[in-house]
């Protein structure tokens, strides 16, 4: 009774929003579902949805609770002195996963991928498209390299975070760097060789 | 009752060693489990045991359904020529993953060990006595070196036949081959660059 009457605000908006979004995005996939769908079910304008995510990789990202946005991440992977784009990647990579807060809701998405098509689904529309494709083609590199590096860092997370491979799990972060960074560097490069 | 009075027969005696032994390497882990309690827990004696599975590290390979037996794939990866070592395990590798039957009881394997920390302790112990020390041994390598070029491979897996991303995904073996084997070599030649 306490909330009798009360408008829906910004908070029950969104969440409706977020509700629609997981709904179609679990039904159609990232590639098919689209944003005036979404906000067509949540009963909002196309505009206001807009407004409140500002785009639908940024709209997946928060319906999908990512812990890292590609439009964030992707331009400072590609930032800086290209010969150092492997360590910073790496490091950068690293960093999410060494808390178990941080690393969390990329345990998530994994174990949802690993169980279920529709999860599986999403992640392989979304990394293709939000990352894979847009490394590859600022660096002018085919995307089976960028999805090289990308499986070299998510198989030394399985190994170090998930099964506890002593050998990568006692390692430092730093000793990673300096074992990872001239392999991820090395698919960047693009030299083919 | 038709087998009624009927003497157990080696098929019942393998099948109760090996559910002595999936109970003792879940309850204490590849390390802790010893073929001795495992005999004891399965009313044989240890030589009979022995007889049947001939290492802990077979009992081990039997009772887990694992598919591939180190003590015959290690041997495989280190002889031939050692400049090619990178090829022959990408290629043996992808050989394993690139069937729905090879890969199932890999992916039973990976999926048991993202949900369960027991799965989890005996995969990484298993991982690094049987197969990571082993090659590192014999290559005169640091294991760090060798769980990188698993992990490398381990990510192509997860990304190509679950995930199903379509840059790795729509790769040929050859091309993976082309592509993954130089790294690996890399790792294993343990230059340290």
């Amino acid at each position: 009774m306490a909330q009798a009457g009360r408008r829906p605000g910004q908070t029950e908006t969104r969440e409706r929003i977020l509700d629609a979004a997981r709904q179609r995005f679990g039904a159609q996939g990232y590639s098919g579902a689209t944003v005036r769908g979404i906000a067509a079910d949540a009963g909002v304008n196309a505009a206001l949805l807009h407004h409140f995510f500002g785009s639908k990789q940024k709209l997946f990202v928060a319906a999908m609770n990512i812990p890292v946005d590609p439009e964030v991440v992707v331009p400072l992977i590609l930032s800086g002195p290209v010969e150092e784009t492997g360590e910073r990647l790496v490091r950068m990579f690293l960093g999410f996963w060494e808390t178990p807060d941080g690393r969390a809701p990329f345990l998530a998405m994994l174990r949802s991928a690993a169980t279920s098509e529709p999860a599986a689904a999403m992640m392989r529309q979304f990394m293709e498209q939000a990352v894979l494709a847009k490394v590859a083609e600022a660096r002018g590199i085919p995307r089976t390299r960028v999805a090289a590096a990308a499986a070299q860092m998510m198989g030394v997370a399985l190994l170090r975070y998930i099964v506890r491979v002593p050998a990568l799990a006692d390692a430092t972060p730093d000793e990673l760097v300096k074992l990872l960074a001239p392999v991820v560097q090395h698919y960047l490069d693009g030299d083919g060789s």
